[in-house]
């Protein structure tokens, strides 16, 4: 398996980018990692002797896109540019999959330009995977995709599906419609056509109808559809809530304790660590041709090596081909008549 | 002033309705509640003698639409219900307010029904009043209009302004456009043209620009302006969030602490008490000419005792009155030129 990794992306590149690389590939003596930057600011990072050490490889280039740079204007002005070179390392088979935590939207729009996507697959979408009380579902897409058609999103509780089974390891994965009350007619034009997609499919058994944002946390669906606008805001939601949630803990419990304020600092932390939106290793482009995970730009090092296990994981499964299957199956008929 | 109570909204309707009825006219000398519902369950719920109980008075009905009801349904099927006798009052001028924790949409559309739009008003819009780092913010809409123009946004921006300038004690309120990036050029048509009106408006001093999920309680922008979808979808993801972290953050301390668990679980509660978002004291439905507050369909006495007492203030503000005002300021060239 052989991964390309955006050294340059992310609010503290390359320092733990480089450090996750290193993790991963003492982990996992099949990876590869080909660290995609400056080599200049990236060497220096390597440790000249360290488990693993002749997998990983340097790809010298010159530019980065920077967090909050426009992508378009990025991608274009910055013909070198780390994301770009990990696309095209992708595009020419000289890597299975690409890892970032750079610029998200300059990730997808490479991907978009490139348009390698998966036969049958009208527009790839991001997977997020959230903590829920049961365990962890998928939720997509959170941002690729802010104004997709009723097919578009049919085709993500497709993929989701297929991610939930394999990565997540669900038999039967349950898929929800996100939408704003969990009657049949609620909603705008594209839920309600969405809604009846679903329920008129191959995947009807599977679908569960509407869910609320109140449910996503609650472990109610597996896989959660939306479209990528509500996608993305509700994952931000998420971070921004946990984060006020966990503020307020500390201070409330700092005020409140005497003798084991330290203890519950402590356990409070341990939870920070475990649910950290930012932390939570990436994010999966489903509907590429090659495997493409997105990280937060807050990632750290172990934050990084996770995504490349992920990335890893997601080869071995031959996921896919697995959504060209069965995309295969449920289109174009079949989607509406069955 | 003079509010109409739906008695028979709610989870727990009538009980903690009556109970917060009770509490608000002791509060507030000048407030007079009508309880719309069943006499015979709402009146053994009323102590003979209680301060203020000369100030609360029965409008009996028969019906009453279900938490889970279809809306359009059951203000078709029920005549005779609650909802709609409390927006039938206020038509009548016979209060000045109505308050109900019952169907949501059916609320909403009794009030589009009627269509008792305050002038120059394109559709009214649920705000909803969130907690931050800094105090409170205002986010409009999160419910009435799933599918809004451009020109409705910018007026959500109008009107939950001078909600968050009289309500929300802010002298120049922050607004903010709820979106998937901070840069100008993000998300789909709506987003982008919404932010150009904005720009090109006589709020473009208050308008901070797009804000995204993670921002909302850091308090970044005192009024949120959001299409109804997202925002509904924001508003329960807010809550289920909260719910699932302090579920956690319980666990978390009840294995690891042992002298002072007691204590950690008061401070916690103490939390939950003070953000539980089910008892935030209602919504306004801005853009109706009168006052509608809708609360929480599990809203106990004391969140119907804050609804009515927003309510109350709302009305001594003359809110309406400076939207009404302010629409007209704005509109229609101004809104563009300027």
């Amino acid at each position: 398996m052989r991964i390309a990794l955006d050294a340059m992306g992310g609010d503290f590149a390359p320092g733990p980018i480089v450090a996750g690389a290193v993790q991963a590939v003492a982990a996992d003596p099949e990876l590869h990692v080909t660290l995609v930057g400056d080599q200049a600011k990236v060497e220096p990072l390597l440790p000249p002797s360290a488990d693993g050490r002749d997998r990983l490889s340097i790809f010298h280039c010159t530019q980065a896109i920077g967090m909050e740079e426009s992508p378009v204007v990025g991608l274009r002005k910055k013909p070198d540019n780390s994301i770009s070179r990990c696309w095209q390392l992708l595009a020419q088979n000289k890597v299975e999959g690409i890892v970032s935590a750079g610029n998200t939207g300059a990730m997808v729009a490479g991907g978009l330009f490139l348009k390698r996507f998966l036969k049958n697959v009208r527009r790839p979408g991001i997977g997020a995977i959230l903590p829920t009380l049961k365990g962890h579902c998928v939720m997509l897409d959170v941002g690729a995709n802010v104004s997709p058609k009723p097919e578009h999103l049919f085709q993500y509780g497709v993929m989701g599906s297929i991610f939930a089974r394999h990565i997540l390891q669900r038999q039967k994965p349950t898929i929800g419609l996100m939408n704003v009350g969990s009657e049949e007619q609620k909603g705008h034009e594209l839920a309600k056509e969405t809604h009846a997609l679903f329920n008129n499919s191959i995947l009807r058994e599977q679908f569960i109808g509407n869910i609320e944002g109140r449910d996503i946390n609650k472990g109610l669906a597996d896989v959660i559809v939306s479209d990528g606008f509500v996608g993305n805001v509700v994952l931000k939601t998420m971070e921004g809530v946990f984060d006020f949630t966990m503020k307020m803990a500390f201070k409330e419990l700092l005020g409140a304790l005497e003798t084991e304020r330290d203890k519950a600092q402590k356990a409070l932390q341990n939870l920070v660590n475990r649910y950290d939106y930012s932390t939570f290793g990436g994010a999966p482009l489903l509907g590429i041709d090659g495997i493409c995970i997105i990280c937060h730009g807050s990632s750290d090092d172990r934050a990084i090596k996770n995504a490349l296990a992920i990335c890893a994981k997601y080869g071995r499964a031959r996921l896919n081909e697995l959504i060209v299957e069965e995309l295969e199956a449920t289109l174009p008929d079949s989607t509406i008549e069955e």
